[in-house]
């Protein structure tokens, strides 16, 4: 039989669960966001990861055909979800859709951490090209 | 392409999920606890419930093949996992192995609210028989 794991929490970090960086520096655009994996899908078809954005950061903007299930922890932000903008409070539950542009922006004042579960077997998100860029500007400013 | 969902949260109830009983009255003992699930699992091999036992209350002493990953999200209490009990702080990651005995208690004074992630596909729990239940009671008053 498998040990229990119990982890403690302080401030946003866990025993035995390493702060790791979002992504490899310069393979996209982001800023200001640490990864931390809570469970780590070893043992369940999913991940539970937990994402922290420091004030005025973002995540990438990208898609991908796996589902994000996203609940907020920590703070308040906004999230882009297809040609939509959200404001995000504490525990606020965001589903994203396959195939669709999303980006999660911390509030200028305070961080955005949040929880992403995802299928652990998933397809690698698409960046926007000058196109898709161009589009998502239009739309966002209407 | 399907919608994005954005469910705003207000007193750990959100928009659109249901309050559910947590299991059908008389299947087995546990008391005051609620089930909300927040992400169905129609989209991803994995759901994601959210559970509240109110002050002084318990879930069922149970266990199964399938694991839980746990995070605690509102108040404190403590957890019965294998022969070993831990107390309980918002925040606080449990990972409940397979056919391992478990039982979530709320503090006295504030309620336990916890998110647990499972695969869609699971067993069915097993209760303890009078055996099993002698056995638990002596490692936990050790």
């Amino acid at each position: 039989m498998s040990r229990p794991i119990i982890r403690k929490h302080e401030g946003f970090h866990w025993n035995g669960v390493d702060v790791l960086e979002y992504k490899q520096d310069g393979t996209a655009p982001f800023k200001d966001v640490t990864r931390q994996v809570l469970f780590d899908g070893t043992d369940m078809p999913c991940e539970l990861r937990y994402f922290e954005v420091a004030p005025g950061g973002f995540t990438t903007l990208e898609r991908h055909e796996h589902v994000h299930n996203v609940m907020v922890i920590r703070g308040s932000g906004r999230c882009i979800v297809g040609d939509e903008v959200h404001a995000l409070a504490t525990n606020d539950l965001v589903r994203v859709p396959p195939m669709t542009w999303h980006q999660f922006h911390a509030a200028a004042d305070e961080p955005l951490g949040f929880l992403c579960m995802v299928p652990r077997e998933r397809d690698r998100p698409q960046l926007p090209d000058a196109e898709d860029g161009a589009k998502l500007r239009k739309t966002l400013e209407r």
